[in-house]
């Protein structure tokens, strides 16, 4: 794709100051844009960059007042920050996910309805007696289960697999590989030390504005359902266990694990590969630092959680501070002891 | 589906009380139970949840005797517990892995055969010169290469990508996006610190009963196998590497990795986002707590570990205990060394 | 595939003792090889194998000077290590990634080239203009979405997802399930506490000779590119998140996470379950021991850390050597807190 400086002024309503005529095919960031890019000013610390960049037009505020001439074409806007995500957000459903139409051989079961103005990929399968929204993109090779729900402008990439009766709001996002609805981890040890599968019969419900990441896992409820409420975002290679639910706009970081039956309340944020065992309640506005296991429920809300086993963070850096020291403390205490004993031998 | 109390009284061999013409859409918990749901009571300290559920029917034991009057219909049976057991794996079939037939476009390679009564979804591929066995299921998008042997009963989940030359017994279930049988992670340091690729030519092989979870991988050996032994349950994105060996009904919780060439025995259980070292040998029945990384082999059975580095349990325990206190154990040394340093100086 | 000893003998220009017609149906090693098995020996310290072993023939160096007669035909060359892997790797490819054509139905989308001697297998999926070298193999029921350009010689094994616009150098190779491309974890905290989805139109760009592990995840950049540079190897379900940057020679092991425009030097070595935390920057050959976080920039080539936190080595060690003892050095501490006491009351 490409536009000139005139045509993207034109649809930000801004005013151009230099070449109208300059073609942009791509957005960058001031400090690493080259010729054919746009960029925007927006942090004031940025400024200097203004007189260095490779860009070839930038979007500035309407207030702006040089203190150089500028070699890039600017744009000049109310707001430089919102008028370049408004053009982020264009870029990225003009490339990726603005597709309409059916690639055949795709595949619907039987007594399956969707909604208008959808895409469905090439090699995409949808089972039976689905109901789907309008405007849901569904890229190639994603497979969804008989009986799903999946609400307005949903998108599932490549290869996301949705498991029977997933439940899934609008607006959600559906990374490729994610898998929703795999059986829980259930098994019940026999007499002889062998296992008997328990069957897993729940599902798995995302609310509205549910973001879920590249190859992370969902598993069913044993019976009911494992919920994500809406507006969470659960990142790659996060495990989510059956019956969890995830709370209202919960953050959830690459390679954590959540175990089966545990809560976790809204607003948290659960840093990267933390594990958080079974059948545990995280109070609201919970935050756990990056590789850190929680063992135990936290009732009040806000608090700050390190450590595997996690404890208070603040506790948990000074602990830590001192760990390293502990060869050092070893000997402090050694010497006591020479001291101490030389008296009482004497 | 939908079934009448009288008709499941029919098929467990109870006797109902109270209206056996109400309709039971599905199966729940007796706490969470609505009207539609079946539940049952085996544990009796559920029982005031029999007065009060929303459930229409619930199943009990033949001499149950009632503390009051169940607003919802009774089937009652000999063993509420395995009665229940039973509706679950019926449902789960009937819901989930019961398909049968082939569905088009499906594609299978020259001299591969497979027994009868089995499923392939949509755009699911089968390589050449593969064995299957009756009864297998394969959902859409499942993926088995060249040269491959799977015993009957086997279920392979959508997605599931299944590499040449891998053996997989009767009765296993793969779940979706689990990869088995990937380049084991090999490569020859070069003079110019640059890495070739150690060709892997091994296999895996998975024996009966056993049980992959979504998104899991589970590498070839570089010669010989891969092994995962009868019974053993492993769960979502766990990684094992080439040459591997896990023991009979052995479990292995959500995001473990084993390095390669580890040998971990019968009857053990790896907790969630365990790692355990290369070449090492686990013998039979240890336990590894959660986030444990476990770097020397166990030669004494029954062994409970904990950490990272990993010692025994209790050990751990008690050294964590203080671990939390280690900014107050540094004052209090600090305050003895003044203390005792007074009468040097003095 | 069945070979005689002396077909092998001859590819590999070697000279055969024994019997020239038996026939070969598998690689081994010399301790673990049966009847129509064809090893090696080239670390004399394995020489006792060679009289013991089950294998049909052995590769041995021209200049050894057998101790006992061998049961097994011999095929004597100048070098049998490598000798031994130009078999290994003959084998793979024949087994493996030597397959050419296209199976039906796949797909390829408007404006889109491939080079000859390809592989495409059925389900496949290649977007729009999309520009893919020659040699290139992509198993079945991979995707490549829009605009990716993929060099010569290439692996894509089944089921890899790669989003639009990435950009994959020449003899790479994707393994299973691996994402490419998915969308950086970004969003913008909102006055309410929920989040908006900041738009993500970077790319992942991989240089020659990448390897990337099964179900591994690598996001793209925000704005700008995500780089893995020429000759690193990722493991299976790593985590790269977006405008991270790997570089030259660089090993991450298995479920290692990467956080947001990190820069991992040259010839480094990232072991298991490592964190790395986001916007730092680690020096050429640094070494980071499994489960390990790291939460520093590391400016000195060569480091070697431990531990979460992480820091050097050595003192991690001496201090983990230490922790275990807690429980006695609090106790050493508590004796000297009484013997000191008593002169303090007294």
């Amino acid at each position: 794709m490409e536009f000139t400086v005139g045509q993207i002024a034109e649809v930000l309503q801004g005013i151009v100051e230099g070449d109208a005529t300059l073609r942009i095919d791509r957005l960058a960031k001031i400090e690493e844009a080259q010729a054919g890019a746009l960029s925007f000013l927006s942090n004031l610390k940025y400024e200097p960059h203004l007189y260095t960049t490779g860009a070839s037009a930038v979007i500035v505020s309407k207030t702006l007042i040089l203190k150089q001439p500028s070699a890039a074409a600017l744009i000049r806007v109310d707001d430089p920050y919102t008028s370049f995500t408004t053009l982020l957000e264009f870029y990225q459903q003009a490339t990726r996910t603005g597709r309409r139409g059916v690639e055949e051989p795709a595949f619907i079961g039987a007594d399956s309805v969707i909604g208008d103005n959808h895409y469905r990929g090439a090699f995409s399968y949808i089972g039976q007696n689905c109901r789907i929204g309008r405007d849901v993109v569904i890229f190639p090779q994603a497979y969804i289960g008989d009986r799903c729900v999946i609400g307005d402008g949903t998108i599932i990439y490549a290869g996301a697999k949705i498991y029977a009766e997933t439940v899934i709001g609008a607006r959600c996002t559906i990374h490729a590989g994610a898998v929703i609805g795999s059986d829980g981890f259930g098994f019940a040890p026999q007499p002889d030390g062998s296992y008997k599968t328990i069957p897993q019969i729940g599902n798995v419900v995302l609310e509205d504005n549910v973001s879920i990441g590249a190859n992370a896992t969902i598993d069913c409820a044993t019976m009911g359902s494992t919920i994500i409420r809406e507006g969470a975002k659960i990142d790659n290679l996060v495990q989510i266990a059956h019956n969890v639910e995830i709370g209202r706009h919960t953050v959830v970081a690459a390679q954590t694990g959540i175990s089966g039956s545990t809560k976790i309340g809204d607003f948290c944020v659960l840093a990267g590969q933390t594990g958080i065992a079974g059948h545990l309640s995280l109070a609201n506005r919970t935050t756990v630092t990056a590789q850190s296991g929680v063992g135990k429920s936290i009732k009040t809300e806000g608090v700050l959680l390190q450590g595997s086993p996690a404890f208070n963070l603040r506790d948990s850096l000074r602990a830590n501070a001192i760990f390293r020291h502990l060869p050092e403390i070893e000997r402090r205490l050694s010497d006591l002891e020479r001291n101490s004993s030389v008296p009482e031998k004497s």
